[in-house]
């Protein structure tokens, strides 16, 4: 394992960030070597927007002055994750290669002056950031500086422009064999689609009106493969020079349209960003979900937060502020839940440019700050939790995710315009996250029998193999959870016909959906048990299943809407509706019971989230923050790394990691 | 009359739908056959989206299929509506002339991958189509099961290209005669956009402000002649070898942007497709509202709807669901108002592609369905209905309609973005419609004797013939209802000056508007009878009309905002702000009360719609339609057509076809 | 002051506006000598519009209509304000030069048919203008008939085609001197965007994500002097030919992105048009901010309103109607903050085109309307009104403005979508209005001294200079109220570090912030002295200041929201916050009692609007406009130079410009 070559290295937990020393000069150098032991910094990501610098023309590079700061970090007892500066191509580059700038669906071709200005599969890119991650690692392959590699940074580019349109052709051409089975997987035999040569076929570009679904659906597949391409390129260019381990730093599904389990594969640590979406206890809920996606990305293995934003919380247009603890908190979130230590972005707040505001360690005003406070103490923190290192975690519960599905439901023409897949996703995370239970993501296909409950939200794209292994998981005595708008159609987008969802799955639930009845904004329907539905419903028939809720009023009323059906040891449940929160929570809550799933610690009011890390060797870890305005006592005293004592209580806002009672 | 012929063919009224058996394979097909007996279809309208079948390469055509299909449906009993597949070029054709893609008005030039991805001005364009429909009906022109020419589908394409461009200027070459008489037309001394050669003039492409209104006024008119000059040559090369009729489905104003006056005079049977964009009771009232257009459209004579949704309502985004009943309710709504049938968009629900979620006579879920159900005794309902062919709708009231007027309130920097034509007229509908009237629609310069009340609303451009044929109306003893915004401009957009409305309907209304007010969004003025105005108001003097009601406060307090005007043997009355729904009924009610225009059949409750059809032969019928929650019983048991038995009362939700009593 | 040659020219006030005769008859034309007459216009300006009459094809100019034009006026007695047309060329110029059309910065190139369609930085549209600008000026430089040269109209254009990148190239080298210092000031370090030669650098078009922050402010710079270069050089042509006053009518930030400092150095007389933006007293508030702004560009020197709109006001995509009396009271307020005159758009409201439904003095229902009776009213006030030619207006209270910290809040990136410039501009001097202060506006590098009291809101962006001018400004006796979001970057756009605001300035306030908190859309905090912060918040530390309110709940609980600090002889206070409008209304009200300035007039009460204009010879006059609903009695009875006599009591509505007492 990769990663415990990186723990060993650094002699525990990983704290730092990104580190951009070109935007300063030697004074502050200094003042950094001497923040950065205050801050107990021991790793920092370097180089990741230096591209112009390391070569400041074609061909010619200037390593000179990365040298002297690998060598200055190297002595400051600071390891570095170098960082091929691919993101950003400089502007002679774009000059020099105007077809390799990205062109939007509408066939603007975008210019450089921002980042990410190039387009992935454009031949000179990929030459010029295969040649440029090889002199890096030819440099630096061996530096003792150097612990990791960091391959590009946050691959987000899409492009439509005719390098993609050739790329997308040959990929087509492997993926589906022919053009007869092309024409049929996109059912080309409606609006006189069909091609006849594959130089007819285009990346979906702006068309009339809604673009041909499985060209799209594809698309994303290509891309995504594509991009994995141009890793592996740089990956395997650095492994000719040097054996320090690669990874890039993965922009999970919501930033980034990428297949995780593929690229998790690929790299030899998993390494994530993590940028929440909403502040105050949402934050919280969206470190777990996101620290929670990426364990399981890395099948359960030790893995490491990249980058993350000491205090603030882009939501809405605005840079919100995070609240006091929330850096101890939310790093311990992520290492509770698998992470091996705790990185930024980044070290010192940019006095210029366009990322000016980001947040950072250290910030405009300076040290004598409460960011760089915090800082402090957080690291601090980390460093206790050496012993840590190679613990992984333990969940009973799964919730399904598939790149292909999240697609599926970006494609025009969907019956809502309020469907979305990754807050269904979220959704269900966050009302196991509020029921105290440490969750997994799963892919429809893996082997679930380990978990006593899967929940799959909006799986609109359910395979047939999908289809089976989940009528099949509840046949050897799982509980199943299937919510609306699920298992709608094949790995080709084709509707299952005879009635929703997949066959085999409906077997497993014992109800046959007919047809759907979405609501209107704002339209809620009453529930028999209680609960309100809103955003979309369904006309069900029970075909063996129990029906737990029905709608009562308008054209559903006395309809199913909740049922739960014993098939082979197991039960399978389906929702066919968007339930209020107090009724979607009380759900979870009854899956979890009836399936005997306890949560969290023993002993422990609600708002203390508890994650566990075992270690190989049977030790394991409590980790505890308290999200209450309460102190709460602990069952019993514990020994608390953080502080290394004995600890009766947990403080309100504050976080425990305790060898295991 | 060939709707007359089609019937005679049919042995009766049209059921059925568009059909695509090219997406479905042979045990479909024989299950088709058997559905479709099952729900009485009787025709079937064939090849909408098949040209890539057809043509598979530029010149060659392949239609042994589709004689497979023809001579299937033949024998199966059902009758084709053979369809010219122009709305959507192949791929091929698009690679082949890349130069007849469409263009939007910032010069972005759209690609193949959705459908109508053609200018229909493009000569490459009308040349392929012209070509395909020739072939079409050389091979089937006689063909047995054949029925009806459907030339293209919807045609909404719009372009700003270069051929554009060019026709463009032919056509105001046309119009103008000179460019000092374009010049005049459009103002262009206004800006300094004073043209000297008709090289100079554009399609209303991007531009940096407001663009010149005459220039986009006249831009719609010409698409429109030149969409219709396409339609003709389709029609005319299939004249040259079939006798059949020919049509073109029609999208009403709301959904296409064409002169559909002129459409009418040029197809053999109007045909009209219907979606509706509300739910509820709101679809029954559109579903009147297009009915009643398309019978307006074609002169009164019977016509076709010839796409319908089955069980959908597109509407902000969502498919919503119709309710329980509307199948037949709105089959029969149709029906009532003169069409000679319904059919439906498509048969069967498509499996994959773009429209994998519309509406359909067989769902996904199969025949074991409600919808297909409801289909089927629908299609029931509609083959007892038979003798209504040929018969007439006949109305006291008429709402005025004008394409131009229409086109006027689209140009760029009107005095208020809450003015918006359809919506207008459409309002004027549903309150004739709720006070239980059969409705016409007429042109400004009909000729309007046979009506006792005519409205006009937000008429902004109107001819000086319109006006004075207003003016002549309502000395003849009409009662017209003239709403704000009216006669506000001529033909070429100019503004009628020393008052509005235009001088000789000035005259008829006995009023002078001499400043527009409009309101704030969500601003609301007190009238003095009781009723609240919003989004408008005017300005107004009246000059021998009587004041109704009055503003109350701000500006125009004490100022008349409803008037009427004794004139000649008739009455003008004025609205000049958009008042309540309470209000605007109220005033419809007491408009027709003292018109002497009596609200549907007498002994009736409010929600029972009722509409009249009239035989040749003095035979009559009466469709009524349910809308209440309880049963209503009969003036007096009459014979009714779908039950074929004597009804004595109509089941809430019901509907009856009696013969007249 | 070439001002004093204009009112000299006219023997009084201007009164007037846009006058295009070229869109009416020798009929019209007859009778708007008899309305002009009555309505006492003395200006006309005339010509806007005209490049394709003047110059019908390149090269040839006809100027034989404009010569009877100017002939006829100059015999009504109405002096011209003739204008160069180059705001609107003809298409045949855009057709000869198509690399002179505007280019979007997603490299769309506009076309014409609207107006402005020209890139002001063009080869051949500079030379084309010019040209035409020199030849109206030999033609027309000594005309009897001339008053006034108005150069162009409303400089708005903006572009992103290649001669414009190239004329930033040269600018930017004038500016930075090496491409070094421009690295440095971009921080191009950050992102990869270090430029190796000047060809590199572009226009800030469409990229991926945000753009250069120092790139786009620099290119806001360039384009206000390259549009400055544009002007120069037609009034320079124009000096060769004529001696008459020259100017351009500036349109004040907010309609225009220009530095009006700079603007209102080169030209003879300062004039601007207004446009307001809300209903209602909004409309008054928003007239007096925008004629301070006029006399504060002037230096203090009187100027003169080109354009305002009659009767109506554009607001939320309608045109509103002003209320009855509006036209005089406007106009008056303009008057009384130094305006030496009164001109709208248009004088008659053109019967077509774009703008047929913008106001004008004689509307579409001709001169028998409320419109021209008001126009009329205010002609015959203002010309009563010619002593007060030359008069100038005092200020104790300012504002600053600085176009550099304007521009820099359109950067991409900010924190908060809810920080805007030039609403907290106006949010201050509104404060300012409603307490009857009168208010200059000021740069913040000017001399201060002269004022009581200076209030900085938003000023993010400023210069080290500007941030030691306030210092000083407080340390000699000042009153300065700086507001949160100001004072955070230098003019290259770089942070201040250490702690914001700049340094020196935050000696001053004795405060020093150390992060901020956007808040939440809608959000609201409680301060301790009963008033909400709402948009911004922000963490800060007293260094010396009194904190006179503070947070109450959240994350700064305790911590201070509004500071005063004793400085040398001055105050300095800081609001970190954007209050209520009833606590900023407090605040600035304290502010001012504290600072020893009175409101208005003694004796009159609040809704009594008074400007006193201060002759050179020692003569002055209230302006009063009571916009109150009842009549207030005057303190003592005054000379009302309207009524050319005695005034007690001033009506509701009502105005007066009184002989001082």
């Amino acid at each position: 394992m990769d990663i415990g070559r990186l723990t060993d290295r650094l002699g525990g937990l990983a704290f730092g960030g990104d580190y951009n020393p070109e935007q300063w000069d030697a004074e502050v150098w200094k003042q950094d070597d001497e923040l950065m032991r205050r801050a107990h910094v021991n790793l920092a990501t370097v180089g990741v927007f230096s591209w112009a610098l390391m070569e400041p023309e074609e061909g010619r590079y200037d390593f000179g002055w990365l040298d002297a700061h690998m060598d200055r970090l190297h002595a400051a007892g600071v390891a570095v994750d170098l960082a091929t500066p691919t993101a950003s191509p400089p502007p002679w580059f774009t000059l020099a290669h105007p077809d390799a700038l990205p062109v939007g669906p509408d066939r603007v071709r975008l210019v450089h002056g921002s980042r990410d200005t190039y387009c992935v599969v454009a031949p000179a890119y990929r030459l010029a950031a295969r040649r440029i991650a090889a002199a890096l690692a030819e440099r630096y392959g061996d530096h003792p500086a150097l612990a990791l590699w960091h391959v590009h940074n946050e691959y987000v580019s899409l492009c439509h422009c005719d390098h993609a349109a050739a790329a997308f052709r040959v990929w087509l051409r492997n993926r589906h064999g022919s053009l007869d089975a092309l024409n049929a997987a996109w059912e080309t035999a409606f609006w006189s689609q069909r091609y006849t040569s594959w130089e007819q076929i285009l990346p979906p570009r702006k068309s009339q009106w809604h673009r041909n679904p499985g060209q799209a659906l594809d698309y994303s597949r290509f891309w995504s493969d594509e991009t994995l391409a141009a890793y592996r390129e740089q990956r395997d260019a650095i492994r000719a020079h040097s054996d320090r381990p690669v990874t890039t730093n993965l922009m999970l599904p919501g930033y980034q349209n990428l297949d995780l389990w593929a690229f998790a594969r690929e790299v030899d640590v998993v390494t994530v960003n993590h940028y929440p979406t909403t502040p105050g206890i949402g934050a919280a809920a969206h470190a777990a979900f996101d620290a929670d996606r990426a364990r399981s990305f890395a099948g359960g293995a030790p893995w490491l937060l990249m980058e993350s934003g000491t205090n603030t919380v882009y939501a809405g247009g605005r840079v919100l502020a995070k609240e006091p603890g929330d850096i101890l908190r939310h790093s311990l979130s992520h290492i509770a839940r698998g992470s091996e230590g705790a990185l930024f972005f980044q070290w010192r707040q940019s006095k210029a440019g366009a990322e000016q505001w980001h947040s950072s360690m250290v910030p405009h005003a300076g040290p004598d700050s409460r960011t760089f406070r915090e800082v402090t103490a957080t690291g601090e923190a980390v460093a206790r939790l050496g012993e840590l290192a190679g613990s992984t975690v333990r969940a009973e519960v799964a919730v399904l995710h598939d790149s292909d599905a999240w697609w599926a439901m970006k494609v025009d023409g969907l019956p809502s315009s309020e469907l979305d897949y990754l807050p269904a996703v979220q959704r269900a995370h966050r009302a196991l996250w509020d029921a105290g239970t440490t969750v997994d993501f799963a892919h429809p296909e893996h082997d679930l029998s380990r978990y006593k409950v899967v929940i799959a939200p909006a799986l609109f794209l359910l395979t047939d193999a999908g289809a089976e292994n989940l009528r099949r998981y509840v046949e050897g005595g799982g509980t199943l959870l299937v919510q609306y708008f699920s298992g709608l159609v094949d790995e080709r987008l084709h509707a299952r016909l005879g009635g929703y969802p997949a066959a085999p799955l409906r077997e497993a639930l014992g109800i046959r959906v007919e047809e759907h009845r979405p609501l209107r904004q704002g339209e809620e329907l009453a529930l028999s048990d209680g609960s309100t539905a809103g955003s979309w419903s369904e006309s069900l028939r029970t075909e063996g299943a129990e029906a737990l809720a029905a709608y009562t009023h308008g054209m559903l009323a006395g309809s199913p809407a909740v049922t739960r059906h014993g098939f082979g040891s197991g039960r399978g449940w389906y929702l066919s509706t968007r339930i209020d929160d107090a009724g979607y929570t009380a759900l979870v809550g009854r899956l979890l019971a009836e399936a005997g799933v306890a949560p969290g610690l023993p002993g422990l009011p609600g708002g203390v989230e508890t994650v566990t890390r075992h270690g190989q060797d049977g030790r394991s870890w409590h980790v505890l923050i308290n999200h209450g305005s309460e102190a709460v006592p602990l069952p019993q005293p514990a020994h608390d790394l953080i502080t290394d004592g004995l600890l009766e209580q947990l403080p309100a806002g504050g976080c425990a990691v305790l060898r295991a009672f």
